[in-house]
């Protein structure tokens, strides 16, 4: 059973001199929450770069909500927010402990082979490509 | 006079496994970009501070176009997108070497004071509102 | 019962170019396993800033033993060297999931308060100063 | 001529909570200037790698000796403490634009070839293993 809940804890290395998380470290959690989530869904970033496939970071987007800081439980949501074969779309969204929403944010990603060349994935990887698209009509 | 290319070197510990600029570093230099303009067009950040002024991240955006990895120059120019004298937005273009646009972004700001409070910088401020209005003007 | 193992996930984004953790990291998680040890052993960094104790890094030092990247699981140990109530030193063990030794670390730590001057625990608090005395015993 | 000043200008995200650098960034500082450093006598990590030689740090020591923060000025130079064909000893001397002592540190480096066994420079890359002999003489 897929549970897309990614915890993590702010560090105190993450905080800047305003005394908040840095703006920059959100971006970080993003990808963990990325790991985290392909893990769940069966296709760990170990297993794609042993398939041949890179799946690069195309663009993100981050909305700052309500202030973090060092020792907060952030939880991270992350949901396929698109899919159509080429590029991926992620949706995050991350609350803290009083449930309040902390930031929102997306990320697009798309699918090279190790030549650097875009790959059709529903010709190459069909499994993938179907648990993707599967997921992108659950929103 | 502005001259509003800022240049950065990147550094072998801001790389990743891929072999390139790790994404979120992007978001650093688009920090460091920004104090050096804030400073070219005389608001250093130690003197917004020393009058009580916190400018907050409210968002930022960031479309990667070419990747780029260790030691080599970042050439990044900052403009006032817009200013209507509550939210800042500002662009950030990042180019390499051979002039090829790296990285396309964006960043939000506001204005709070000391308590936390949304700041009219038009009536508290009137010579950063001035700056920025014009800055937002020439684009 | 004192479990004086802390875990860290290597994450993509602490990775370098030659596909291995940078070093600098291990420095932080020193700092992610001494915040869990102060805080399994009922002193925590809130109760510390609270009580106006600050505790500055005043050293640190770092063997690599072996190399770790991208997803391993590193198990860091934290024990009390030495106390002898001014500087607090702390010595540090990273194995891999193959209890191979990946670093051994040092930290020495001194506290000051909040107007940046030492203090002398055993008289100020009492049961910090037995609590890291006993720790240091047991070595 | 050798000038092995390095200068780092602190950015906001290297500071923490405490409104103090991070200690952390001293280590990374440490590559800056030691790329700088090799840059200048003529050995810079590109014509190395491009050579088929790998240096991964051995071990890192940072003494603490003054806080610095944003927007703060800090020389580092870079000197061989010791070369013996196999370990590289370097020192490292952080000051701040009052000339204070920040930071003293060390590291120690080996060299690899690319299949990961130790080399012999005095035999492999004589002109290196010179440049470095004659530097440590200096000290």
């Amino acid at each position: 059973m897929l549970n897309p809940i990614y915890e993590h804890k702010v560090q105190y290395y993450e905080t800047d001199k305003m005394g908040i998380t840095h703006h920059s470290n959100y971006i970080r959690w993003m990808e963990e929450a990325r790991v985290d989530f392909l893990s769940q869904i069966g296709w760990d970033y170990a297993k794609l770069e042993s398939m041949g496939i890179v799946s690069p970071v195309v663009s993100v987007e981050c909305k700052y909500k309500t202030t973090s800081t060092f020792s907060d439980i952030i939880r991270i949501s992350v949901s396929v927010e698109e899919f159509k074969g080429v590029k991926l779309k992620l949706g995050y969204l991350m609350t803290n402990a009083e449930s309040k929403v902390v930031c929102e944010a997306k990320s697009e990603h798309c699918f090279l082979n190790q030549r650097g060349m875009p790959m059709r994935l529903s010709k190459e990887f069909p499994a993938l490509y179907e648990t993707l698209t599967e997921l992108a009509g659950e929103v």
